[in-house]
């Protein structure tokens, strides 16, 4: 720990309040990455010298090895990770060399390229674990195209629809995560490398080389602004803060559709718990909890929010408490997408149930009016009317749609004839189905078009994936090999 | 007002609870327009007989210059401007017709159609004065690229910057403010009408077309994705958090950059408040709303956020509860950038002020450090080492680095000695900053070069706007075109 | 508008930007009220002549009037209540008598003031308007003492409780709420006024005399500290947000308790909505209203919360931004709890249905557990193990608790013979409820002794909620009465 | 785990996403007290044979040795802190008592005792924190009763107060956390047990009992509520937020006033932080992490409000995440306080700056108004205008009120004539903070009145925390006493 005006230490209390080794636990080796290709880049630039490049470098392939098998313990004492790679490098490279390591960085910097190569990494594991989810919402839809079931609204039965349209529908939504995971990616892969404290320096680095050397698309320019701004963090959190809002309405449904009452669904042994107390209970624990949680990640982007609120440019330590939250959210996020995703693959459908509803609750009222309007020339306010009345009257008297003379009848006392064969395929869920062939509507014709193109859409965000993880690796294994090279004696002007 | 079961009326509590009227006066000529693109699409699609289509565009021309001219006033008993719009179109094109209007289309399409037309050009206005104080930030940059101040870290000196690095980097944070509203647009404006209730319609509608009318980019195509989704207005809240967040910190620092004790700025008469108190007053107090209003925004984030989670999909009436939001919060940064930009461009700078502070507080530590490194060949920690103890025994002794010699005999004991005159450049915060070149750095050269590309990227910004609006006033004016040649007489079949 | 040091003006974006009047306007005639107890105070100490203070008393006489009948309207320009109503003041009682009613006060205290006065009576309000939505509550609870219904976890069948003890379980809940409001009224109610600016005041004033005018209990003291907490807008907040919470919990139910598949509820016509485009359509749109508005307040208070975090002591402008928050939970609020009151009183319950369920889902699994455990000292969790193999058996082969007799056979083949009618007894939800005779338990006997305790206590906190209005409009009337007496030429020395 | 149906094993990744033994590590002494009290209670209720109840006991008490030392590890595999004690006891005692453990009590009803008893006791230990800080504020206050500074409104110099003016001031708001604190304290203080799963029981349970054995004030009745509600969690965290933002303010304070610029205090060296690169650096760490840190459980209240919105009656899984982050709040508000007087405690003032300041920059500007008014009859708004007109006057000249001849001369050409002497003691900063005298102004002797009064609602508040832990204190030792005497062979009837 730093002390005032570079004193050693501080209070013990101050130092339990300040420290971050268990959040930068995290960061380790991103941090000895990030070093590597500072110490690569001193050297090119002359700054450094090869011998003592090569002492620092054999200390941090010895600190890499050690965080891979576990046995680089952050210390408390030292604050956070980045004095504790330091310090490792000092006391195995000898204070000579190891002493040279901080030159022209400091850990205004070091600390968001910590952090956006960690975050950059985990936002393409978290698409992957969408992709999945995904998938199996669109394997979902492919198998339930034409398994009818009432559309909601006001959690009233309003239309019919197919399940597949709905899981459709959920694909779809959560294409639109995917985009702002994809966007949030690109804001975290710009190299914040050299820029120092807030200033910039007068040793003649090179920006370009390390960003490269660390697989960053390009370099956040602006020394100031990228020692000051958090905006990566808040984006990649709103991202995740819509991702699981989203999830929370999958979760919302498959609670309520998983009740005695609804019906609709019986989740998985595997995927439902108990009770210690009731022995018949089957509880949808998974999803009540991607529900609440969704709200810990709406509080972790609004903690973040409030952090940078009023904060002059410049690092505050206030900053320092802007990883947690993100560390959280990811955690919850994969966690979430992860259950929820064998939820889906193992639910049990029912059908029948299903379609009892949509006859039971006159959800092709709508249907009626449209034909009315149509082929009687009713304006709609007209039709709706007289639909409405027609609602009433079977209600009270306990009827559904499922009376088709009944409902003749009253049309035709209001001057409405229907012939009966008709109205029976006005009225049938799933013959109103099939008609409902607008744009993005829930005709199997329609699911069947928009589910292919969702899974379009997701093999090419898959495939995007894939290329970052690539390119990351690539840039990993590129540096791997010029500290290999390094310590083999070659020299740094003579690779780079 | 429409009850249960299609019943005209409801208590009236529940209609001042439930109405929105107020929240959706600025939807009226959006929802005007939609409905004349409606009609269009309905009658070339042959749903709308070309008679009906005329009484029901004439009817909605004369709502739309009622509207223009503030005559056209919501009643809260008809609930939304829906019903509001609807009414008058039946009152003036008779049942006949105008009940014929809501054909093929639901208030749950209707109600985000209006909403995305609206922020839309809500957020391209913002736009516009976003880049109008980016301008202000860059032609205080021009002016003050020499102007050297302490940097701040920990709200403490740090190293020696020039003003016109700190106006860039405001400038640089606010450009990723400009992305992330482009990126809200994009989201924002793409068309859902054509969604209806929840499940398409069996009508032969054609969304693109409408799309094309109201200058939509592209048709949101899923019909039950689009009416349960309202990632368009949690994006462009985020994008309007963040900025407020980053106006917030502008804030901070003008509030306390113009104290008594900074002394570097002094606001104009014209941009600071009084007390009724205290007659000696010069109140930040614009500043001071700017901080305390980013809270307002991010409030509104969370609100939406909250109304979202564990919704089922499918219209529900909590997401009436979106819109004001959304509103309050364009407000609150249209204001804001509004006057900070007349605050920035009229405060007076005190160079001299902030020279003086340059030397007075050890902020050119690091440089001395740092050529002890590079021409010394002490370890950076070393140096660190060294010059903190030079730092401290200045600071017992009330001296600064203007003490050039007790700094050369300091360092000549500690076998350091550096020339009297190497010292002064040295520790010199203007010639500091001229060295500071590494990319990104605060010195006067990349100052300039980062002001050139950042007005590039502004004059970028502000083009595709400018296009942005353009397009927009095309599509009402071809819709508005096609309006007057039905009522010519024209048939829609011919036209479109 | 005060515009720096003194100014008349400033800028007109400023003024908009800035100006408050239409939050103010609620504020009007507390201002006044204020205004006319400072005035009789300044008069009793001797700061202001008897003269004077008639002439100002005479104005704001006069303004008090022009309010309460609408006519005094707030000029932005003024920028606030209070200097609208000194300027009224002024014009009135001209420059001389007028311009010494700011003396020994600032704004700074003056909106406090105002804003506790406001505060407090609304507080009250929406105590009567909590009481009467728990007696809502409680006669549900009188007349379904013995329906019974299934209790959900997990929106599961848990156990057969009757819907009296749900509704005494929000009564209980909300009873907390009251506690709440009323220590969120004493926060409130306590006299910043004569705090001034910040520091206090070398007149001799006298600020219990001012208290006491304007019925507070006490005076909060430390004028720094009145001056810069806002501690009794947050805990009014805090309050109404929790009350909302729990309004939103009803709503929730409300919501899925009244859709066609559980049934157990219908909503009455009025206070039911409808939809544009599906005539069967009866909607839950109130309940749906008050869920989504919780969140609203939520932010409400978070906004105040974020407002002052890190704010120094004393008055900065950010605090105008405090009132308008909880200006609008406090109406969000009391619309919920009137409205939700009105679905209450008038929701149609349906016993048939709830009994039904109770036998259906083995909710009376429990009961049979603990009677293995009380009558066949089997251990707690074998007689979970036990019963949870019937459920899952029976599940199996569609039978539910009804099938006694395979219940019987099940057993007794387990080596646990039960006679079929003991077995009758213990699996019936209506005797279930009836043993469940614990604390605070589900039995008919309980849920009328705790309704019959929460009713005594309602009536505690109703007659709490008399007394302060009382004593709030006695100290309106001494006030009143006072000023006129001193305008029929009374000299305030002689009344005081 | 329990498996859905009484199964024994769910899913692994079910099993990850869901068990809660990390945050529960806290609870286990509780949760086992709380197995005590219960276990006492069935025994003396005859619900359990003391044979049994000996064995059970004697397992808890070994859990209960383990705990204390350290070797009770919570398996995660075990999903919770109860099942874990549970499976101990079973495997201690053997299935046939120890299954007879969780006899008439629910997880429900299990995890809200623990939760209470633990956060209760936290309360307390926040409290007597509390108490310190205030009471290194009243030593500052006594120590600096006379030292002057400018008190501060918009960051700007508005009237001289005393640095024992603002100290009182910090402490006076604090005492209102005191306040909140004991509430929520209170809130929490009621017993839950027995309520069940949500329905109380048929076993002939003694509540009061068990309440009386835990130490808790009282019973919390009705069982829905109890297990629903979790207001007790969010008032705590409502009071930890307050308390939080109030130390915000602390902080903001500590960070501006250190700064170079305002100078009126410097850290203690123990509790200020270096930079890793610059060596003159002493950064207000401490201050800026309680300062972010406020917003972290801002953020922690928002969580647990959103948890519960439109969460039905009942438990639900959700409700698991009530828990952590409570303990985050009281993790956060401990550390803050501990360091924050630690900070004030040894944090050096710096008299001579703040007198300076005080006669810099017009804070008397309100005195001589006043002055106006008094003795010269002016009213305050003509005062303050001729005040105004002086101070813009002294202003352009660089003179302060220090120049009191040029301040005579120009009131004099003003028609004020002041004699010099006079007019000295007016703008004489240290002579007008004496005459300050109102109720709670800044006077020396108003600032040792309110001092001597705050220190001692302080020691009432001391008191009544020690009596509370005294109480609780009690409660354990009783549990412990009748459960060693079962132990040694008594029979619980014949004890309690």
């Amino acid at each position: 720990m730093i002390g005032a005006r570079g004193r050693d230490s501080a209070h013990d209390a101050v130092l339990n309040y300040t420290e971050s080794t268990r959040t930068d636990e995290r960061l380790a080796l991103y941090d000895i990455w990030g070093s590597q290709a500072h110490v690569l880049m001193l050297t090119r630039q002359g700054i450094l010298s090869d011998r003592h490049a090569r002492d620092i470098l054999a200390a941090l392939e010895q600190a890499r090895r050690d965080a891979q098998t576990g046995r680089l313990t952050l210390e408390p004492r030292l604050e956070d990770v980045h004095m504790n790679v330091e310090r490792y490098v000092v006391e195995s490279a000898g204070k000579e060399a190891g002493g040279r390591l901080h030159t022209a960085r400091s850990r205004n910097d070091q600390v968001i390229t910590d952090a956006r190569l960690y975050v950059r990494e985990e936002l393409l594991n978290l698409g992957e674990r969408l992709v999945a989810l995904c998938r199996a919402f669109l394997d979902l839809a492919d198998a339930h195209r034409e398994t009818v079931l009432p559309g909601y609204t006001h959690t009233q039965h309003a239309q019919p629809i197919t399940l597949g349209f709905w899981a459709t529908a959920h694909a779809s939504l959560l294409l639109d995560d995917a985009r702002r995971l994809s966007a949030a990616y690109e804001t975290a892969n710009r190299s914040p490398l050299g820029a120092c404290a807030l200033a910039g320096t007068d040793f003649p680095t090179d920006r370009h080389l390390t960003a490269r050397l660390l697989g960053f698309a390009s370099v956040e320019e602006h020394a100031l602004a990228v020692v000051s701004g958090r905006d990566f963090i808040a984006e990649a959190l709103f991202a995740l803060a819509m991702l699981m809002t989203n999830l929370s309405r999958v979760a919302a449904e498959l609670i309520y559709w998983t009740t005695f009452e609804f019906g609709l669904m019986t989740l998985h042994d595997d995927y439902a718990l108990g009770s210690s107390i009731m022995p018949q209970k089957k509880n949808p624990d998974i999803a009540e909890l991607a529900r609440g949680r969704a709200g810990k990640v709406h509080a972790r982007l609004l903690e973040v929010l409030t952090l940078l609120k009023g904060l002059p440019l410049g690092y505050h330590r206030d900053l320092q408490e802007d990883k947690a939250p993100l560390w959280e959210a990811l955690d919850i996020t994969a966690g979430s997408l992860n259950v929820l995703t064998g939820v889906l693959r193992t639910v049990r459908v029912h059908p029948d149930r299903m379609l009892d509803l949509a006859w039971s609750n006159f959800c092709t009222a709508t249907e009626l009016a449209n034909y009315l309007v149509v082929e009687r020339h009713l304006s709609f306010r007209e039709a709706h009317g007289l639909v409405g009345g027609l609602v009433a009257w079977l209600a009270e008297r306990g009827l559904t749609f499922r009376a088709t003379d009944a409902c003749a009848d009253f049309l035709a006392t209001r001057e409405c004839p229907i012939p009966v064969e008709v109205l029976k395929d006005i009225l049938d869920p799933v013959a109103a189905i099939g008609r409902n062939r607008s744009l993005g509507g829930t005709s199997p014709r329609e699911v069947e078009r928009m589910a292919a193109a969702l899974r379009r859409a997701l093999d090419d965000f898959a495939a995007t994936l894939r290329e970052r993880k690539q390119a990351i690796e690539a840039a990993r294994v590129q540096t791997s090999a010029l500290v290999a090279k390094v310590l083999e004696g070659a020299s740094v002007a003579a690779l780079i």
